[in-house]
């Protein structure tokens, strides 16, 4: 089975570019960190407290909030004050528009854990609250195609600029 | 908008369980480093040999050397020998089904890289060779419905057994 994709056009031989600009490294710098993820994980579970954010992902409270400040400033959560009557003004967290289309990659990996590391087929499932069928992830084309990644060809983004001499294609 | 999931049964109030056996957690405890999502990027776009992941994944030797190893073992790579005419026998590593089962996670963090951090749209794009059309990653349920995260339901799974006194769904 073919398991890695084509490369096309300029970036045909694999040798010949650099990937400097791969959207991916650049996510990873965001969202990198096992510690990242949980917090998204939560966040997306309805977290909205520190305090509930350092029990639920298992974290110590400097860990979590170094890496809370790094996501607003990344802009994936933002802030805001509340204040429950008899109570000090506190900040609470929840995800932005950038934060919440991270849920892809984070139900991707989720699927993935399911499937090869957990023998039941993972502890809770997704479901479509429309009709309760479990939810996955696919690789689809803009044409509606399911796509497998042998079928898929690597080619330069033409409304990308090359940026260097030689082709520093991602 | 909706941006978090919905609880239902054993799984609301979320405060009443711990994600000790969230499977994003464990498939990071696999994958949850810059350098291992690099590799693989590398092993999808078709590297084999060790000095082109060090050179294409700009890792150092060690780096390199330890990661490709710890994929190994988690079944995400193997290894297989080869020899060119009048060189001494190598290594090389090729993507396991485990490991390209991972693409689609790898394709979530370059799409939301594209979006959200590139203001092209991303060095490269994916398009499916069968129609030219690039390709995304998509949330859908098993009915084949396109599926938004706020209309997702996050439930036990029915197959996995209870493993506490306490609901410890995931």
């Amino acid at each position: 089975m073919q398991r890695s994709l084509r490369m096309t056009g300029a970036l045909d031989p694999r040798g010949a570019w650099s990937a400097d600009r791969c959207t991916i490294a650049r996510a990873l710098e965001v969202v990198g960190t096992r510690s990242a993820f949980l917090l998204l994980r939560e966040a997306f579970y309805g977290t909205a407290r520190f305090d509930d954010f350092v029990r639920r992902a298992q974290l110590s409270p400097p860990v979590t909030s170094e890496r809370l400040a790094a996501l607003v400033d990344a802009g994936l959560l933002e802030r805001e004050g509340y204040r429950e009557p008899g109570q000090r003004a506190r900040r609470q967290y929840r995800l932005t528009e950038k934060g919440a289309e991270l849920f892809p990659a984070l139900a991707a990996l989720m699927r993935w854990g399911d499937r090869w590391l957990d023998e039941d087929g993972g502890p809770v499932a997704l479901r479509h609250r429309g009709c309760g069928e479990r939810v996955g992830v696919e690789l689809r084309c803009a044409a509606g195609h399911r796509v497998q990644p042998g079928e898929i060809d690597l080619a330069r983004n033409p409304d990308a600029p090359a940026r260097r001499d030689r082709a520093s294609a991602t």
